[in-house]
């Protein structure tokens, strides 16, 4: 018994449960060279759905009628490869499949003593590298100054707050539900929360949260919300862009008020980037992360759902916000 | 006799020569810690534009009823400060007036034996540092990439081609004449050009041109042509925001595609400056240009109209394109 989950059709909009597809498959068997894989924790994440377009990116599209991929957790239950023995956890990038064979390449072993095994997916995996390259790479901020981040409740927002206040800013957080806001000021420290949701004028409210205007913008959302922040931006500001949640599913070129004019005038930086661009740093970056883990400076919410068949649903329902912090499928 | 020009009324879209006025003036005295200057050459430049808006920006808006004021070469005619003599010549940011007072501050002097006066409003001054500043600190090319430039004939894009070409890059100019493109590569240096006027998909033109993408992108003009070059930019390009002339006389919000999917994908940064914020790294900056400029590896072309009663007129014209290369008024 071997389930797998392949792309059946490339979504329009929103993903469905009908661009997915269950195929049994045969339980491979793990010759010379290679380990056998059980799946134990999938990661899914908001930009899986740029993979399910047709169309050249930083990393290649899913295929049609071939597995999905993704971060995984998975235990070595056979291993013909001398760095990997029977029992051991290892972090890569791997098929939707309970069970798989690998050659043991771009494989990490995970310490499951130093932390729970989804926390490397999240906190101390590219989510937590996300927010640390992010933030201090790009945004570089400053004691004092104001850091403004959206999509604050997920799982590289809540790490981006956590890390500004480490670095001694003031930090405001915009998410979609007032539970979220809560969680925001009482769980990871962020000053002040805007409900996206049930604030009708977005650049006043952040006026009015960060009355002295914002030196950093994390975003991870795109659209209208964007919009809000740049309006609000100070001058030398930068504008960390990590994701465009609000665009993914858009199926027509969107369009908003251009930038350029206020790029000009008040001397800002926009920047996109992605995890990976940074590889060379993640062995100081992981160890400096899972130091602030271990002395509470850091701390996280995931939402683990629980199945492999229900690996799909909990991606759906990223579009949604129906997650706290990082999403994680249990199998 | 003293004429000043002065801002009549705030103009609408393109200004046109009502929004100014001419009022005849006394020709002041100097007194004790000031001296007497006659206006020689006038710089004007599209940003000034900005400047007639009544909103918050980078420098104060022009007021009503005032004088403008833009980078001028002037003669001191009386002196009663000890660092400048009777003869001197000096730039400043001063008044559109054809004699006016000052106590020196911000008054520098300029060696007519080492380079034409009006060089220094020029290649010396203001426009070739910001080419410097944005290609080199921001846009920072190495050897062998591909250098697009908009406003390619204008003061600073003819400027940047020629450092891009001095740190052997291939470069490729956008402009809006042919003759304009002749220009570009028979006395820039430019490897090609684009005339913009005549080409209907700028974005397969800027493909044509640049086969190998674009890695840096020197933005002069914001809106289409932005958007035409944002679609070819390679992966970590970096967007260089120095001018958006095709959006300073908008009334209305402009919108355009949205960039932050774009700048995601592919890690790309877009950056706005002015020269001032490297007022520190000018006197670093300067000689070096002067050194290119004697070593006859930079040239440059101006536009130079007579007369202080066209500087209104030269002004506009910027609008028109009329210029070649940096726009001066020789009073």
């Amino acid at each position: 018994m071997n389930n797998s989950i392949r792309l059946k059709s490339r979504p329009e909009g929103i993903p469905t449960l009908e661009n997915f597809e269950f195929v049994e498959v045969d339980k491979p068997k793990a010759s010379e060279g290679q380990v056998l894989l059980k799946t134990k924790y999938v990661s899914v994440d908001p930009y899986l759905r740029g993979r399910m377009r047709d169309e050249k990116s930083y990393i290649t599209p899913f295929e049609l009628d071939k597995p999905l991929q993704s971060g995984i957790i998975a235990e070595v239950v056979e291993s013909h490869i001398s760095d990997f023995k029977k029992g051991d956890f290892v972090n890569g990038m791997l098929e939707w499949k309970q069970f798989q064979t690998s050659n043991g390449k771009g494989l990490q072993k995970v310490d499951s003593s130093k932390a729970p095994l989804s926390a490397y997916l999240g906190v101390l995996g590219l989510t937590g590298i996300t927010a640390y390259v992010g933030l201090l790479k790009i945004g570089e901020p400053k004691e004092g100054e104001t850091v403004l981040v959206s999509g604050a409740s997920g799982a590289v927002g809540s790490v981006v707050g956590q890390l500004a206040k480490i670095k001694g800013c003031k930090v405001v957080g915009i998410a979609g539900s007032d539970e979220k806001i809560k969680l925001l000021q009482n769980t990871f420290g962020f000053d002040a929360g805007i409900n996206y949701k049930t604030t009708n004028q977005m650049r006043k409210a952040i006026k009015e949260t960060c009355p002295n205007g914002v030196d950093v913008y994390f975003d991870n959302v795109g659209g209208e919300i964007l919009d809000a922040a740049m309006a609000n931006m100070n001058r030398f500001g930068r504008v960390v862009n990590c994701g465009a949640i609000s665009l993914y599913n858009e199926t027509e070129q969107p369009t908003g008020p251009r930038l350029e004019t206020s790029l000009v005038k008040k001397s800002l930086k926009m920047q996109g980037f992605i995890a990976r661009d940074y590889q060379d740093e993640f062995k100081e970056i992981v160890p400096q992360l899972a130091t602030w883990l271990n002395d509470n400076k850091l701390t996280y919410e995931e939402t683990i759902v629980e199945g492999f068949e229900n690996i799909p649903r909990a991606f759906i329902d990223l579009f949604e916000g129906k997650n706290k912090g990082k999403m994680v499928v249990k199998v």
